[in-house]
């Protein structure tokens, strides 16, 4: 006998994702940020994510945020593939003790956020359970075969992050903003020939992109952006450590052809977003993550990040 | 102060309902088994189900019986608009020391249904909790304009029931077979004016159509087919009064207009499906159900069922 404790969330996923049945118009499975699925002249997108309390947020949190979070993890699924976003069901798990007006402003929180980006709230279930928890089912959606995915990345190819990284527990976790405008961006003018948002942490996200890509990156290790969250941490861990192995940023990490690095960069900085950062490249060869400090020494990476049941 | 237990299951999603944002593609809102989308030629539409332990399945039922629930429930949802599966994405909840056979286990019984009914499994979340959930967001297809609601029924309209009703906690709440093909015929060939799942009990649900339709209703006490479990089963309601307001019987519940009854009777015959029982008829009047007995004495019939939170 196993618990999932020994097994950990990514190979319990391996062996169940091998269960499950499939249809002719499924494009993407298990393995990306979104399953992408065949409709006409779109293909949707479907997404599902869920906030727990004890796992995701704590008893004393913001309910408004509560709301932003687990809407926003959906919404950065989405942005991840460079999806529209369209409608959302959401289950409610909650004890029959819970105010009801502790869940109306988890539901002003979410509804903001929600409208904000064009997201109708269509449904859902009401059930009792003993903690809160809030499990979001999105659809989105992308003009058919567009969807920009894990697996594009090419060697050559430079690897950009939006935003600054690390220490998302001390708040931006529950407020981070989905870069769902960046996302349809990168893909309709075919910039992002790789994508996915930094839920499980810098590291471990980068190598999800690299396995489903077959490729390797090196990244310079002091243009890897870091927040001001991740500088102050009273931990013991290294800012950098915290911006390569902290998760919940919501960042989007993405890759762009090399031939089109400086009109990328011109086009961004044009189209007033957020800062984003190059912090390496695609390499060839699939050995994972080099870290490259200022004397140009290379330190393969460990990989690491949040797993589910082991940590 | 308010919890909700005090507030009821209903009356929570009634507020939680009036927060949400909509969209102009969204035809059918909160309020049915589905939301209906628009989507060019189909109309997509979107369900989620919880399964959830100590509330739907006690912890030693058997792993693939609660697979086969959690799927066969958004089955259920889609056959009562007459819908046609196409994909889910399963969230599971699960604490780190459950065994991964018995998970595994439960995917063989939700693989197993899915299949059967065409029902592509595309992804998901596992996350850790107290205790294990599986949340099914499911979504499926009509012809635009052609999903069966619950608002559809007319005064005159035959009430018709699939199968026996009452006494599923003894075993058929997690072995029903979900009425995926008997839906679709009855929404392919426009019998049904109005459909709806039976997963709150006839009188409950037989209300939700009421209801939305804004009509009442009267049920021939002696038509109502009451299943075996119901007859034999050691509490102290009567086997009726099982059939009225036992929940999770997953049978559908559906009128037909009246000068259509004889026609839909020989066809539902010649289709060789389960059996299917005219219970009653709708009347113009909405004030709820009445209750015909032999002797022609008439009886209001109260409004029960499950709710969550209150019961």
């Amino acid at each position: 006998m196993t618990t999932l404790r020994q097994l950990g969330e990514r190979e319990t996923i391996r062996r169940l994702a091998a269960l499950l049945p499939t249809r002719p118009d499924v494009r993407m499975h298990i393995g990306d940020d979104v399953a992408v699925v065949s409709a006409g002249e779109y293909d949707f997108l479907l997404t599902s994510d869920a906030v727990i309390e004890g796992t995701h947020f704590l008893a004393d949190a913001v309910p408004e945020q509560i709301g932003h979070k687990a809407i926003g993890r959906a919404l950065s699924d989405l942005a991840a593939t460079g999806g529209e976003p369209l409608w959302a069901l959401i289950d409610v798990v909650a004890p029959p003790e819970l105010e009801a007006e502790r869940l109306e402003r988890i539901y002003q929180g979410l509804a903001k956020l929600s409208s904000t980006y064009s997201l109708a709230v269509v449904g859902g279930d009401l059930a009792q359970g003993p903690v809160l928890e809030l499990h979001v089912f999105a659809v989105g959606r992308v003009p058919a075969g567009q969807a920009v995915l894990r697996s594009g990345a090419k060697a050559g190819d430079a690897i950009y992050v939006t935003g600054q990284l690390g220490g998302s527990i001390q708040g931006k976790h529950l407020t981070f903003e989905p870069r769902v405008k960046e996302g349809q961006w990168l893909r309709q003018n075919q910039w992002a020939t790789a994508m996915i948002d930094l839920s499980d942490g810098l590291a471990t996200d980068l190598n999800h992109i690299l396995e489903m890509s077959c490729v390797g990156a090196e990244l310079a290790m002091e243009t890897i952006p870091i927040s001001d969250a991740a500088k102050i941490s009273p931990s013991q861990q290294t800012p950098l450590e915290h911006a390569l192995y902290d998760g919940e940023d919501f960042e989007l990490l993405f890759t762009v052809a090399d031939e089109r690095r400086l009109a990328f960069e011109e086009a961004w900085a044009q189209a007033n977003f957020l800062p984003c950062t190059r912090i390496g490249h695609i390499t060839q060869e699939p050995r994972g993550i080099l870290l490259i400090d200022a004397e140009g020494r290379r330190t393969p990476l460990a990989r690491d990040g949040f797993e589910h049941f082991t940590s």
